[in-house]
């Protein structure tokens, strides 16, 4: 059987896009190998100059137009990390980018595309609608479209990524790869396969996207819904995508949106970078699921890095309060001078620090005299937030926590 | 005049610690580049173990410790990047480490210190007071005292950062240096002056804490205080670090907090790196004086990341209320039924996304039959926030920006 895509189409790939994108460092990272046991080193793909691996793909489609096709431009629809990969190169080549996004894309993703000098296109409510839209308008004016996945110069492209990997760490037993319509496992898989065919190829999916798993017959269905991993958040993959996965893809495992959070903060606390919930998929793959990872070699493509700076915030702050650094408290007291005094002077007296207080008194079921009493507290760990629970039960207040 | 460290020390300093700490990337970075004017690199050794350069220094002084006093371990006063630098090194040379912190140390400091198994103490208020504890324990135990900065080792480990910058840019005009106790900037200046002697040396220090510049008789008054830079916020600089700061530095400039989080927020939006406040200050001094960099070559010193993941969430949103991408409106309106609805659809329609409600009924100056509206709206840029409050006027809502 021929695949659609060889390895000599991922080596001529690699040949042609050297210098023009960055060969992302590929260290190990031996804290975040503590957490989860196996063996990790990261390839950080969130340090490509659109903060994504897509321009490897985007840069060898767009190397391959005609020269007396180039002035007509190329249109893209995307309202991620292909579009700023695609805007980008366009533009260091000179051809002009139209990018096609629904009229619901969040500002900043129609902003940094802008910056990079692509005309965006505010069309459609779904990305169906503006995917439609920017073919037709292919068609119409003769510019290039180019697709996010489903091309074998896109596939190629993506894969020279494992070839850096596996040029670096020729030693590698695993690579995890974050999955949305396949483009990157698919040229990932096709050089795996050719290079070091032991090396096992596992992708990752979010429990809200398992679309590929589905194209696969092996998920019920996509759930879809808000997710914080947009950037896996496919409705459909691609039909070469599906092939060379079926073919060549060793497994593909699942990750709760709770995960993938957590694989946020472990890397901007641990690691110190930024990425993005489809980026922190692979680390997640690896929390969910220690068993299959334990003790082995395992390289995690760290997809991209653009993550709305208010997500940013919110996954940080529901980190805190998941790992019990912030708990928030609902203590009842009298409604009367000094009862918020005391119950500082129990939290200080455990050393914890309280970040915000509310009082609530009109609320069903607090008895007339007493007030709810809201408090967010500082803590070291789980283990600190319950001392102080009992402290303050043990003064006499009652608490509960939120 | 012989200063106390030389070029010499450094380059010893350099070979003992080789392969012992990350030889960190220093990668140029464009988009700060335009945004500043300056052609900038970032050494960015926020990606060292630890997270700061301080391993450096630290890790040179401890291995100048004869064979027979290393079993009575090592004493330091550090809340911060010293204390796990000596903690971290101490550690991996099988020295027993003791570190000394205030007792208001935030839990995240500790945690992560004892993780890299030195024993915390929490003595005193302040961190004078901890650091007479620490020489203290010295004295009686025979351990031995790692200072911060005003030591010669210590000094001469930190200016192995230079050798790497200038070995890797040899065609750098400047390089700009976060000051706290100086000890950085010392070996950092025996570098450039020996290797370099063109290269200008700038220090940076906050409006809050220009204790270097105070010591050289150059500011009024150091104010003190709560600042978002603690690396950087010391109450005295050393003996030595102040010699050699006035024998070879070219100049401090001094930079605000503000700037200082502007920076932060920069490195995460633009660079997808983690950066804590001192380590941000380098950047912010280009942001604040762009004429004095214009242009020029600048190496920039990130010298750390480790900053609170509270912190960072509060820099992240405030960030995005300064550059009105998030901006809250006072709006008045009639209290009743369907008038949030009217405000929404204002709102709504200038595609401004709200993110945040709060009515207010019981505020002295809110008319009896009126209520005022809290409402937090996303939004693209400064401009935008004022279309959405010009909108708001003219449908009749009487609006105010707080």
């Amino acid at each position: 059987m021929t695949l659609p895509v060889t390895i000599s189409d991922v080596e001529a790939a690699a040949a042609a896009i050297r210098g023009q994108v960055v060969e992302t460092p590929f260290p190990r990272a031996s804290t975040l190998s503590e957490i989860t046991g196996a063996d990790v080193a990261l390839k950080l793909e969130s340090f490509q100059f659109t903060a994504s691996f897509k321009e490897r793909g985007a840069l060898n489609r767009l190397l391959k137009i005609p020269a007396d096709a180039r002035s007509r431009g190329v249109i893209a629809a995307s309202a991620g990390n292909h579009a700023q990969g695609v805007a980008h190169h366009a533009g260091r080549l000179g051809i002009p980018a139209t990018i096609a996004m629904p009229e619901t894309t969040p500002f900043s993703k129609i902003t940094r595309t802008e910056m990079l000098g692509a005309e965006v296109l505010l069309r459609g409510e779904t990305f169906a609608d503006s995917y439609g839209v920017a073919q037709h308008l292919a068609e119409e004016s003769g510019a290039t479209f180019v697709p996010a996945f489903d091309d074998p110069a896109i596939i190629a492209g993506q894969g020279t990524v494992a070839l850096e990997m596996l040029g670096a760490r020729p030693d590698l037993e695993v690579i995890v790869v974050p999955v949305g319509g396949g483009g990157l496992i698919s040229g990932v898989a096709t050089v795996a396969k050719a290079v070091a065919p032991a090396v096992e190829v596992i992708g990752v999916q979010t429990e809200t996207y398992p679309t590929m798993l589905a194209a696969l017959g092996r998920a019920g269905s996509v759930p879809g819904g808000p997710t914080i991993a947009e950037g896996i958040a496919v409705e459909d993959v691609g039909a070469l995508t599906r092939e060379i996965v079926a073919a060549l893809v060793d497994d593909i495992v699942v990750v709760s949106e709770q995960r993938v959070e957590e694989a946020m903060s472990l890397y901007l606390e641990i690691e110190k970078i930024v990425v993005e919930g489809a980026g922190a998929a692979s680390l997640a793959a690896l929390l969910a699921h220690p068993d299959r990872f334990r003790g082995r070699r395992c390289g995690l493509i760290v997809s991209g890095a653009n993550v709305d700076l208010r997500v940013l915030s919110s996954v940080i702050l529901r980190a805190l309060a998941r790992s019990g650094r912030i708990v928030r408290l609902r203590v009842e007291i009298p409604d009367r001078p000094g009862a918020l005094a005391g119950v500082a002077q129990v939290v200080g007296a455990e050393r914890g620090n309280i970040v915000d207080v509310a009082h609530h008194r009109d609320l069903p079921g607090v008895p007339l005299r007493d007030a709810i009493l809201g408090v967010s507290v500082e803590t070291r760990d789980r283990a600190h937030a319950d001392a102080i629970v009992a402290s303050l039960t043990a003064a006499g207040y009652p608490v509960t926590t939120a």
